[in-house]
């Protein structure tokens, strides 16, 4: 195996191809969201697989079967008339530093063989705790396309993402960019505690605008309620330790 | 010496090869499978050894003379019907990631010089208690071989091994079933916290059934016995360090 | 992208080059000496920029647009009779050990295709404490050099930089020298606690006697004296938490 | 600069030229003993240095002069009948794993440029506690070398050095025996808390009968009537802080 394994396992014949990226990351934010639209999308096809050793060196077990760590893209020849898709998502990033700058260069190299010409990254912002009404945040390559995003509801707000962009997600944006591609970073505002599908919601909703396609949310609102009552055990669950605390307290000083 | 080196230390004709791949893992339960194996078959013979710069840069030291970590791998012309045999272990794994990746390719290099087309994995997989009569589990690149393993009692469990498989084993599934090789993981249950001889036993046993050989299993049997002895004093110290630990309780209130 | 990738973004024709490298450290202080020359320099020109696999995989963002992590090369053609300046900056250093010597060596590449004879890296060498007049310490690849700098109020003193100097500033030193350059260290004193804007301006004076050049410090002494309120902010919180401290233990002891 | 770079200084005309190893380890009794040897050949002449990338990236500082991190080799053509010598010493182990196989690569490659056909390694083994008398433990890459060695006054105990021999001398050993060579490790009993010139000299001793050379050892004699002194004066002040927690005990308990 070469070092970065590019496997075809399909063609498709996609118009205006966009590239959506959601690899693992805060909240899971990206990677529920194209999990999201190959579950809606039927017509999704596998189209390829990139295999690299610098993924963890292991298999996933399903059924028995094993499956080596891998990314995987999947073409969607869309309804409407909004472009066409290329879903990429994988259940691991690179664990070497240069790793994720050649993994990036070779997804982006696939994204180039079918014709694409802008790329959105997505991901999560942590804010530190639960919120309500997240929002969406956008960074981009090129400034021309701020004003587009803020009519998509996507707020750019000053300083904010601090400490940049980190990992694929970044590096699509620089990498993209630097390859003339029209590269835009969507975030979902999330704890950063959970997995977050409904920060995974709003970011499809900014890109149906975008993309002018329209999917189904309910399997992500099920799962959101999911996470609520979670959210909200996890609560219980600090509150009964932090008073038994108090009581430990209070014995030790008597 | 190349980043990975193979030293060809003698040649031989196999029939049918299968190679049998027993690394340091959970419970060391491949290790020691195939190095009984390598005990019990008087006509192996050393074929390979494989050298890394990903191996710990050591030697280890027997009589006074020093040898270079490396993987060795012995032929096996069985007696019997059944296939020969590729055995496979060592004292190290990889110490990187992009390793496990790279030496797993060298191995099922030499595997295929061979004309192996089946490969088997054997490793330990942890339950986190002292077993009575450890099963074996199983994992698989092809679902067609799921039948005739489970009729040489090996399980397959949903969602387990939970974390998938991960090292060289796994690796032998995901890139031998790339190569278009039959490829099985087989793990004997093992509590995780010692070498445990009768988990290696029972895989080697499932192994008898698929591969129509017959080895003498006193050696670790009689190792088995020990290892029960050494458990049984652990849990001894435990308990009577957790009644000191009681008594210090009491003299801290007092 | 290759693993190191030098854009050339601009030419310069420069007379009598001079490196200075100001990459970040102890204290900052040489980032924030040559961010300072590149805010005083209006003529400074961004000429290069390098691109490498071991920076870390991000990207920052200003105004909502993002930037692949790079270390940047201006080019000033100074006003008066000095040498002009290739003046070397960035956020981040080598995330890997190799990285560090492949990056000076695409740095001093850049510089000898400027022409460039003579490199400084600049620093700063803690001292534990703050200090109220640093001085600036200095180390050189020909000891041909020592006596033109303790004129310009360099300091050589016996034992230090104890541990020698680590980073694209030393090899600065080390690879340059194999390279037939002159190539000189300074290093301001600083507490290594702080960015040490007064550190940088003392660099920056030395400089000014060796290079023939001039600029205004007000900028810089601005900044000191805000570290100089948050430093003593500091230092009142942590003399607040001593005293609670000792209450805490009058407590315990009643 | 290459990944690994040999500057050939100067030449030598060797006869029977034995390659001598120290470079940092336990008790440093490697390092000290080929220094040792440096100081006292007068004739000693520095023929080759090693830079690698692999190396810490950093500079020595020595009368404000840097030097760039690396290996030296120095020849001598010693006066009597014995055979040449090549010294290899340095500050630094490579800071990979990789890196120690291809660095011993490189020592090895220039030791057999030099007509270099046995190789000496020297360093220390842990004992944990300070030894009176030292012995020289011995390992070898052919068992045919074993009593010429103990007929030297070198030991070979069963089982030890438990664990092997790690790094570069271990290296020396595994690699320089691949390729033909004598290869010997000679360790120094020693701690493992302090630097042991003491240990150095039993194993130069040992050198000496084998090599027919002779060497003065006062000065190494000096350095350990040093180290004598820090010992004491570390078991004065470890005593002294163990009867203050004894102290501290009563007055808790009261």
């Amino acid at each position: 195996m070469d070092d970065i394994e590019i496997e075809a396992v399909a063609e498709a014949d996609l118009s205006d191809a966009v590239l959506i990226e959601g690899l693992p990351g805060v909240g899971n934010v990206g990677k529920l969201a194209v999990e999201h639209l190959l579950e809606e999308f039927e017509e999704a096809q596998l189209v390829r697989r990139v295999y690299a050793d610098v993924f963890p060196p292991q298999v996933s077990i399903e059924d028995g079967v094993a499956e080596l760590t891998h990314t995987e893209i999947h073409a969607v020849e869309t309804p409407g008339d909004g472009p066409d898709l290329l879903l990429l998502t994988g259940d691991h990033q690179s664990q070497s530093n240069e790793g994720h700058y050649h993994l990036t260069d070779a997804f982006l190299d696939i994204a180039e063989e079918f014709g694409v010409e802008q790329v959105f990254a997505l991901g999560g912002v942590p804010t530190g705790e639960l919120v309500d009404e997240p929002s969406v945040l956008g960074a981009v390559a090129d400034d021309a396309r701020i004003e587009e995003l803020e009519d998509a509801d996507v707020e750019f707000r000053d300083g904010e993402p601090a400490g940049g962009i980190v990992g694929v997600s970044g590096l699509m944006l620089g990498l993209g960019s630097r390859r003339g591609l029209d590269a835009t970073c969507l975030m979902g505002e999330t704890s950063g505690y959970l997995v977050d599908p409904q920060s995974a919601q709003v970011v499809i909703e900014v890109l149906q605008q975008l993309l002018d396609f329209e999917v189904d949310f309910e399997a992500l609102e099920d799962r959101a309620e999911e996470m609520k009552e979670v959210a909200g055990k996890i609560q219980e669950m600090q509150q009964q330790q932090q008073s038994i605390a108090s009581d430990d307290d209070l014995r030790y000083i008597g």
